[in-house]
């Protein structure tokens, strides 16, 4: 007998089944595990109290997704390079190994990527996951690396770890909606995946799938706006990146020892390595903003607080950008009440927030459209060619939302609640 | 102790509480009961096998929602007419106690339909429902069928039977994606119950709840497309439909026994009560079809195999009307292959299906729009206004649909199918 | 590319998926067909209407474990007959072909077994499942109906059809419970499918998995008591039998044509072939009900009225078996009350009903018991020797239930009432 | 219009409803939103992917559930205290406020309870709970301690909170099926509220219930075992129980500055206040054993690097307690390989583990039994005394379980491994 395949239970998948050793070396280790320890929604478990789950059990499921589309190809006897399986499975799963804690608020403080680090972790040849695959063959990690990057010369292979239908979306965009519980933002997954075909060298959407492929790319849409761009949501990473930002410049000004993390303050600072990033994880961040709630900057010491006894900004809707005037007057009150605008007024408006539903073939996030396939004359056809509600949704995201956040002791107070509501509405 | 309140277990509710006996007692009524015996998609279970459910669940969930909408109205103190509690319950567990049975295939045949019926049926002196309402007060049937027709004064205890929001949608759009198994037609039920407010006499929204309601209309249109204008869907129907009308035309040419039922006969002949009309359920025209398998009439016979051995009829899509002439031809050649075009051809085109999407305002089946309400400004606007995905669907609806439905051994015969080929497509 | 699998959309499985052809012809055959009018629960939709189900879903849901059982034996390399792998699907998907109308109830009056029919008609040459199974080989109607008979020498693909792991057990307790809504009827499907292995030509479990098995058996318990044999369940069941004891009655005592359906009488008189048994379902019986209600025999006439409008019989649970004596004063009163004991007063006890949870290896149903392996030391263990709580469930079953039916008229009669409790009560 | 419910999603309930501002200025407090911080499940994430979920989603939970059972109560006109409604929901919310990180580990190295320190921190004058509660009334912040303690005189109140049937198990047991995904600790919770009744001063169930009640007794049953006491789950559990005691070792053998955090190692050290108390949660710990990964002390920064890593030791299943004599043997190998048997060497039984499965009136954990209501006679009867499978589990939980966890090097050597074998199987 074999060795037996392993499982894991997922609310999401059901069961995540193993076959291959590599796989299962894979996630053990110290790596991977870290990710068990960096939230898939950073702070909107603020906004969703069920939205704690973490970017590992995404990964698992990244893999899943792969794997279930893999088996229904070989099962149907579509031509597809099956010696690249493993080279699929392991880039599924290791794609955000190099992710930064909370998600994304590091990240562009920072001004990093996280998809750069995944490459560069997987190239470092001190990690285990590096040793992991060198077992494979020595070129191995490279190749792994190159499908994250999109440079692997077999398209079907990186499309099915980034695309518009990739595994890495299937997966976070079902996870997400049945975890935050909002059941709009479910799909139904089984079918997409029998749907999928690889032809022309990618993966395309049979023409009878045309109202499933709808039915996820609207789904896409709903979480954008129910929980990516919920303003709730929202006020907590505006919230978040202004703390960090504070604490990074505090560390250029010279306070280098500013949490009792040499890591996190090497990153902070600047000049760090991979096995510092690798010692980041959300709990030492919010370990920092506890050890920050009595810091001597009082701006870091109240944004500490603030975030960890959730005194969120509030926020005002803007129909349009505030004319330079308004928003110096908006700054000058929030100056008057005071707050240190820099850190209490911010505008947030999309294109500054992780933006992704479908655009059309054009200017989709991943530089590609979604095709479906005719299979009677083999035909290609973009999505937002044949149906109108997504070349509709594709419109609508041509609509700016913008909104402005600011301490509740400014947008409470009725007085200036009174003329910030002069200002801001036009 | 009062009466402990009495419960249903239901797939799509969970619970079905019933706390008022005459709930009870309506639900107890023979006419209610012969509505276990009529499936809510007709023949929809030929081509989804869990469509098997029944308009009685279908009824009790109407019941059901409108029970928790008012609830909620209750329990956040809205200014709505309590004294109507008992009507509007009456009324939503009611509205379809006059469907035929395969739901609208017969009604189409018989040239009747069912919300008629329905009055008819609780005006009337002699059927169970009308003495239990009666038990009330005199006028009370009269009223539960006012509020069915839409001539009752209070607009919005019509609005929860019979609008963009009522009971009757909610449930049977919710039961048929649960039942058939069509994920992405399920929508947020609970929360659509919540974001409902009575105000200006109707039923709106509150703007919070726009995406909420955006994927609610869009699961119409999905299930639309998916269960209720399915092709295959659709070829049972117009099989059923073509089979009813040749019962029809021998009864008509004379035949007045043509089954064992005389219930059925009458209504075939088109001399019949009310009595006659409850007298028939899908059961009985089920053997009836079983009866008329070995029929002289070879069409009747063998229209009666086909549906019982599910046989269907094999379609084509057709990109435009088709002209006169090739109309002709493909007549012809149904003809030359031994079948009575009248019924073995058969056009099927939107608008000859119950239709049901969102087309805004002027537009709607219900001839009323969806509206949301601004809670700060108390101001009402149009869904198709503020969403972009809204009026895609809208307009989508224009694009006709329309298939030619023929016998197996026409549409299958190479031959044949290469003749139709060139006069079917441009 | 090869022929595209095919799939149905299933609540329980999600998904059934078909690659064989043969499963997709056999599907598509009358008999088949046929199916999809007799109900999965037969008159249970009375008391939850949400099991409303056919035995054409539940005969798809059996083929479906099949072959995920096999499938997972593939995958993992367990050593099994794989040439024998279409028998498996055949023999599932056919199991219950032979079933009569509203499951039970025609069964025990015609004292006869579905599954001697179902054997009959797959090995009956002119029926179109014979045929499509004879294309395969001309003996292999013979091993499919060898497989259903359990005389196949192929010990594992019987265990797959029948054993306490089965694939008819496993999808119909599921599906039981996920159309009543019967939350706890529920188990882990997956993972029972995941601990199953082929040892000593049988399908026994992992001892890892002895939890997951537990809660399976224990799942039984709660659909029995909660289902199977609730009372009100069983109230419809009691008065369709004695219906149709009367009916059967009527026609042996000369009335040939008691129904419009000459099958039906036929069934009903006693001499009848395939092609008659076949030609009952569902329909048809409720049909002949209806066309009893104004039957001149008012005992048939009543009870049909009875069990179309549903006026049930009431019950009383009986602590112990009824002295002859008391059981003779209650049929008295029952007579005097104007009813006829043999068909309005019935005692229903366990061992009446089918009859199915788990009570350790001597006495299954199916005459074998349930083990667990263990891997390392490779022994077999019957479940009742290592779990309490089923050793327990065990034991419970020796507990008698009886229950005394009645029409409402006597057992909601207050006067008769009080003598019947003071009969039936010790 | 009075002021809207407020409503949290939550993928357990579908919705928890708030219409009492007293509740949202609980949860809006510090002390309940550092729940979000502390995992309900403590390390059983390291074997559940899905189980990440926090005590603050918990504590809403049984505040919802408390709600729904007495709007039941108050829906069907049970007599109950009325006026306790806010006391219920309050003492519901904040049972648990006193959790200690990571669950109960901490807790037991502390040798502290947090049922005292829920009620110590709302008592605590300083506390924004306490100044929430005390807005309410004077002496409201000591009565909802009370029905936390057990003390408050309505005990219908103090059952709501605690006892077989409570928000708190009600809660947890299906929150925590839910989100491992362990399918058969699910349970029909609307249905348990349903059956549930004020009787005696306590909360019974309908004797109409008794199996409903049986299928969560068993849910518990199963969560006990395939979650609370799973051996993988315990290993963790093991390793942060050690790793704690050793560091709690260090501080009181003098190094008081153990991690950068005062309040952890105040804690540790034996001395502190509430204050300290509250600034410890999960992402504290997490940050400790970060920076002990580096420690001078061998033992602490092993520890620490396994359980961050998640290299869990290993178990053995021992049939009967060890023998003194062999105990000594294991522990002499444990030493001879390297590693101080005081952290690397445990014997782990049930007893020392959270114990909760119905054992029964005498013993259960909150020293009441699970009674049954007769409608009729008004009798209460136990549980165990009318179900033979709640009985066989109340046996079976004297099955002792006891596990030896020992480090993957030794339990893995081949060698030792087959001595351990030697001495620990009989």
């Amino acid at each position: 007998m074999r060795e037996q395949e392993k499982v894991f239970k997922d609310p999401v998948h059901g069961y995540i089944y193993v076959h291959d050793p590599l796989i299962w070396d894979l996630i053990n280790t110290r790596e991977m595990q870290r990710l068990r320890r960096i939230r898939q929604l950073g702070t909107a478990y603020l906004t969703y109290p069920g939205g704690e789950h973490s970017r590992f059990a995404h990964s698992l499921g990244v893999y899943e997704v792969i794997r279930q589309v893999i088996s229904h190809f070989e099962r149907n006897g579509y031509g597809w390079p099956a010696e690249d399986r493993r080279l699929a499975y392991a880039a599924g799963l290791l794609h955000d190994i190099g992710h930064a804690p909370f998600s994304h608020a590091l990240e562009s403080v920072l001004l990093t990527q996280h998809e750069q680090w995944s490459e560069q972790i997987i190239r470092h040849p001190e990690t285990e996951v590096h040793q992991v695959l060198a077992d494979v063959a020595p070129d191995f990690p490279a190749l792994v690396s190159d499908v994250i990057g999109k440079r692997y010369p077999g398209r079907i292979i990186v499309s099915l770890v980034s695309s518009q239908l990739d595994g890495d979306r299937l997966d976070y965009l079902m996870r997400d909606a049945v975890m935050t519980g909002v059941d709009y933002g479910r799909f139904d997954l089984p079918r997409i995946v029998r749907i999928l075909v690889p032809k022309h060298d990618r993966l395309v959407a049979r023409q009878s799938g045309q109202h499933t492929v709808e039915a996820y790319l609207l789904a896409r849409y709903f979480m954008y706006w129910q929980v990516y761009f919920h303003p709730v949501c929202r006020a907590a990473e505006v919230l978040l990146r202004n703390l960090l930002e504070r604490a990074k410049h505090l560390v250029r000004c010279g306070e280098r020892e500013i949490s009792p993390f040499s890591a996190l303050n090497r990153l902070l600072a600047g000049g760090y390595g991979v096995a510092d990033y690798l010692a980041v994880d959300d709990s030492l961040l919010l370990a920092a903003m506890h050890s920050w709630r009595d810091h001597p900057d009082g701006v870091l010491a109240d944004l500490s607080r603030r975030l960890i006894d959730r005194h969120l900004p509030k926020y005002f809707e803007l129909q349009a950008p505030l004319s330079q005037d308004r928003l110096s007057a908006v700054v000058d009150l929030v100056r008057t009440a005071g707050f240190d605008p820099a850190y209490y007024c911010t505008v947030d408006e999309i294109g500054t927030v992780y933006y992704d539903y479908y655009l059309g073939a054009q200017t989709g996030t991943h530089g590609d459209g979604l095709f479906l396939w005719d299979e009677t004359s083999g035909a290609l056809t973009e999505m937002s060619q044949v149906s109108e509600p997504i070349r509709a949704m594709a419109q609508e995201t041509k609509r700016k939302v913008r909104r402005i956040y600011l301490p509740e002791e400014v947008a409470g107070d009725p007085r200036l609640s009174l003329q910030l509501n002069r200002w801001i509405r036009p």
